[in-house]
């Protein structure tokens, strides 16, 4: 099945709640920060619990990098345990020379087995294609990032518009077999626009609600005649909704929290 | 010691050669191919025959996460396989919003403990800076790339000048601790003076000679005034100097050969 019906499917065409699985050893509760595996069996319970809330997982590559070959071990084995019924985006943001895009890819699509990967567009175009040669994979291009320092080159003015839209326009370029996504963060409201104009139906992910203090109110008005599939992405308000062994059902009230309100 | 001082002992405040430990198994030697630790039997072989030449080492992090776990397995070995008078550089165009920056640098530079990173500049300056709170560590940011596509963004005139340039300017403010670089592609020495004149001092990282036809004379005459110490990277026309067994001696001849051309 081609990425982008896979979207579809899982987001039913609308938008979807993209869970991070982002752990820090530090935060986790004491009984699985001495566990054997603690990123894994602290991901596993999260799944286990919010899987039928969830259109997708995204686990951020560094909070598994951080703890060398263990922690990638780990993180294989959190991509496994994720139903196949969600989608799993390898949040690395990846961007190198075309060969060795190439093994990034291998890495994330074939080694890792995820289904999709968000990519960095500084190296142009040819860095993304070993990524968006292989259709029943997507890659999300970061657009508008969620962090503050995000408009200092994003919203530089080149040739007549931001930086962020002639990144965008070279999305919509590379979208022949339409597995083209644009990382979009709810921090920048007033962009959105200006996204949304020239992103035309390219499908969304975005970051930034939560603890990063998106408002969901002005994300959802912006999104209302958007025609895309679009995951709305939460880490840490969901993993750490309790500091406790319970983190697993506060998980879920935090999950069941904010698909309700992405439904409304 | 600072980052900075580190590169001066290591280039004598001029070129030094880096050599890119980029290993896919595929062109690895058949007897290398099948042991237990290809990438790190093959990365040691080369490092022992090119030590004494080399200034630096810069494993590209894509051909190691092609092996999962069992890559980065062997990345932590090959790091730990080059002597302390050279410095390692991990090569993985990281960039990332704070949090997960930290996460990365924590990843690199302490748990796989490498001297330098190098990093993408689209997410801005709070992106960069937890790999440059790190003073006795360096972070070459990504201005100039050596592929095709490279030009697509990083060639856009913005509000005045080419988007690299901004990016260069971006990486001198951040520069208070000295440990700050810039990673400037061989194969477009038609920008060579624009970089150079906002660059002023700042360590430089040159990779696309060798595989990628940069031209040697073109990037010798360019640096000739320049006052920071730089590293020339070359890697698969060391690396794979030979497809034999005798793949560490052709590698210690082409790596002289291309230091020899450097001090010249």
């Amino acid at each position: 099945m081609d990425f982008n019906s896979k979207l579809r499917n899982v987001t039913d065409g609308k938008i979807g709640l993209c869970i991070g699985l982002d752990p820090v050893l530090d935060r986790l509760p004491e009984t699985i920060r001495t566990s054997r595996e603690p990123l894994y069996a602290f991901n596993s319970e999260i799944i286990e619990h919010t899987h039928d809330i969830a259109a997708a997982y995204k686990p951020n590559l560094a909070f598994y990098e951080a703890l060398g070959d263990e922690g990638w071990r780990q993180l294989e084995k959190t991509v496994q345990a994720v139903p196949d019924k969600c989608l799993v985006i390898a949040d690395g943001k990846r961007g190198d020379i075309g060969s060795t895009a190439a093994a990034y890819a291998l890495s994330l699509f074939d080694r890792l087995d995820v289904d999709a990967a968000t990519v960095n567009p500084y190296l142009g175009a040819d860095a993304l294609l070993p990524f968006l040669e292989r259709v029943d994979h997507g890659a999300f291009v970061l657009a508008v990032t969620s962090n503050p320092g995000g408009a200092d080159l994003q919203e530089l003015v080149c040739e007549g518009e931001p930086l962020f839209r002639h990144v965008i326009r070279m999305a919509r370029r590379l979208n022949g077999s339409g597995n083209v996504g644009l990382v979009v963060g709810a921090t920048r409201p007033t962009l959105w626009r200006d996204v949304m104009d020239v992103a035309v139906d390219l499908p969304l992910l975005v970051p930034g609600i939560g603890a990063q203090g998106g408002d969901l109110g002005l994300l959802k008005s912006a999104l209302r005649d958007y025609p895309a599939p679009t995951l709305v992405n939460a880490s840490r308000s969901i993993i750490y909704a309790s500091s406790g062994a319970d983190f697993g059902r506060a998980a879920r009230e935090a999950a069941l929290n904010l698909a309700d309100k992405l439904r409304e």
